[in-house]
């Protein structure tokens, strides 16, 4: 089998920790298996790198940025590769450069363009263990790129997808997919398989365990996707096309406090209003989440919508910068929300799903602030210091912690 | 102008000293110059990355080696060019992908091959203070090496050759050439010119200013060179084709403790024994110094010679394992000797120089052990505790001290 694991910073902290990967990474290797392994930069290095350049220019250049954060991989490579020679097999580590992994030129969060297999196939020809750096491309003018958060995961997929590998193992430091967040939902339960579906929405509304990216780019190639834990022999969680196994009505309960709500209140209501602020917002690279329109008094409506925290401010901005145009009475924001949401191939042929939810939050006498519905997700806003007891009481309603 | 500036490691050990070179770097730039910047790993960088790789496998492939050591380079480049940015002036960083500085495949110790000046060019035309890694290259299978000790004003000198520079200009933590290490000599005296070979010279008898490697290339390619403090704007020293300023008999006093002696002792007096043992000292990357071979009694001689400290116990080593090929009756070896040697361009035409030399050591009551001469040096072995007492002596005789 030919097999893609990628390992986060956590699992290659130390010498130890990459000693430890490395035996895990020969044992597969002496079961006749050809590895490609896709690593992050060491712990804390990244932030250590940021914090020097902040020291030095607190609002430097992304191009440059991109330059100095590409080192942390290709030292995490470089001491596997050694970490594998000291353990007597043979193995080489390249970087993005040495595989032609070409990115758009997005600094900071570029995206995979291809990636050529020539030089990887010739070390995997050779038996070696490969070792490529995650997180980092370059553009057609030569420069290094780095891919934003989770850009290793989205590495590792890449690379499956193109090399045609039998499996892709991304180990991290839980030991798969759960049906809500363990730390916040006592009885979550590990899943043995969920879909790309499933898995997508999960990720995007707060479960973390794999970026939205990656698991976007293993269903667009059909990537055989395995969640584990690099610390545990755990099964851990297949993501793949559809879920056989547990064909369950709701598969999880994500909570997401990251987000806050903006409000324009008081606008006219003329055609396009939505339109141009929605437009705006992308113009400025800013991701809006649920979308709530009111009509409210005389020929006066509310545009309601979340954003990612980080993003509120960026958002306020371009709106206040454009306050003349807009014509809006106030402009509010609330950070202090969160977004329980639940996810299941199976809600889409049952309409009783959304009902359930909001009775078990009714029943808990939680507020709804807003309602977002998909194909296999149903997503609601709610104070933030109801969150967790919004989510509990979900996962117990619909009883996740049984297998069915 | 176009400068090509080498700064090395403590020029950019810190935030601090990054800025200040960069406000070198900006007042250079805004006289209206072409920059090129070379720069090395921050301060203790490389050694700390050495003991990260020996603390998983001590004995790490020097492919590997070099992927890891290369990162220090390219964070310091990085760090230079947002440090400019911060000062409001236009800089890009280069790694030895980004302009194609090819060298041959001797890991850990790579000889540059060529230099693509394109995209150099391009940047330098956009304005831009260009910041490139030193020390590293890559090798026609794309894999990164390094350059060795020094290596960093190899690269320096490389480029300023590629670029047809004006000037190089090699920063470091002296302000020049001296007649003498300024620590064992205290009349010591900065030479304001000195020619390559006369460089040359004392770079290999250990004046350490400037590797050996950067002087020859220096001189194949008549870059003109300079040597100066990146703390002080002293003038530093011109090292160019002729020196014009100074024609002196003896321009410096150099003193090499680094170095131990070798003897094999009663070997046959048969055609070939010499050749055989350098040879198969050469053959294993082992560099002889002086020579010298004695007729002993009989049909027996000696031979001794010195080597780097470094490569006394592989010398060693590699001797005895042909113990029977040499036939010696012992193999000696002492590392308590330091060389003294005075260069300058003079001596070759005056046959005075050698028996002056001799004369200050034989005042100050000084054996020498072994001899060696050339066009433009003369050397001496002594113990190594009289090598600080023969440099002053001969310092003082040939009054280097003053300008002539």
């Amino acid at each position: 089998m030919l097999i893609v694991k990628k390992f986060g910073g956590t699992s290659v902290a130390n010498a130890e920790r990459i000693l430890n990967v490395a035996n895990r990474l020969v044992e597969s290797y002496k079961e006749g298996n050809k590895i490609v392994v896709v690593l992050s930069a060491q712990g804390d290095t990244t932030d250590d790198l940021i914090k020097k350049a902040n020291e030095i220019n607190s609002n430097a250049s992304k191009r440059e940025m991109d330059m100095l954060l590409s080192t942390g991989e290709q030292q995490s490579v470089a001491l596997m590769a050694m970490a594998i020679q000291k353990l007597g097999y043979p193995a080489v580590s390249l970087n993005a450069f040495q595989c032609d992994i070409y990115s758009n030129s997005t600094y900071g969060n570029a995206r995979i363009k291809s990636i050529s297999t020539e030089r990887i196939s010739e070390e995997l020809d050779k038996n070696n263990i490969v070792i490529i750096t995650g997180f980092q491309g370059i553009n057609r003018g030569g420069n290094v790129t780095t891919l934003g958060r989770g850009g290793s995961d989205t590495s590792a997929v890449a690379l499956a997808a193109i090399l045609n590998a039998d499996l892709c193992e991304i180990y991290t430091d839980v030991d798969g997919v759960y049906t809500s967040d363990p730390r916040i939902v006592k009885k979550a339960r590990k899943l043995s398989e969920i879909s790309y579906d499933e898995m997508l929405e999960l990720a995007s509304l707060g479960a973390k365990v794999l970026h939205n990216r990656s698991v976007e780019l293993a269903k667009k190639y059909n990537v055989n996707l395995v969640v584990r834990s690099s610390l545990t022999r755990e099964e851990g969680t297949i993501v793949k096309e559809e879920s056989t196994v547990e064909k369950m009505l709701v598969n999880g309960v994500a909570v997401d406090k990251d987000i806050s709500r903006i409000a324009l209140v008081g606008l006219k209501d003329q055609p396009g209003i939505a339109f141009n602020v929605f437009s705006l917002l992308a113009k400025n690279k800013i991701s809006v989440d649920i979308i709530l329109q009111s009509i409210g008094r005389e020929d006066k409506k509310d545009i309601s919508f979340t954003v990612s925290t980080a993003d509120l401010n960026p958002a306020l901005e371009v709106i206040e910068k454009n306050k003349n145009r807009f014509n809006y009475e106030k402009l509010l924001h609330d950070d202090k929300v969160a977004k329980v949401s639940i996810v299941g191939a199976g809600m889409a042929t049952n309409s009783g799903v959304a009902s359930t939810m909001f009775e078990a939050l009714y029943d808990e006498n939680i507020n709804i602030k807003m309602i977002s519905t998909s194909e296999i997700k149903i997503s609601v806003l709610v104070t933030e210091k109801d969150a967790e007891r919004a989510a509990n009481a979900i996962h117990e309603k619909f009883r996740l912690d049984e297998i069915k």
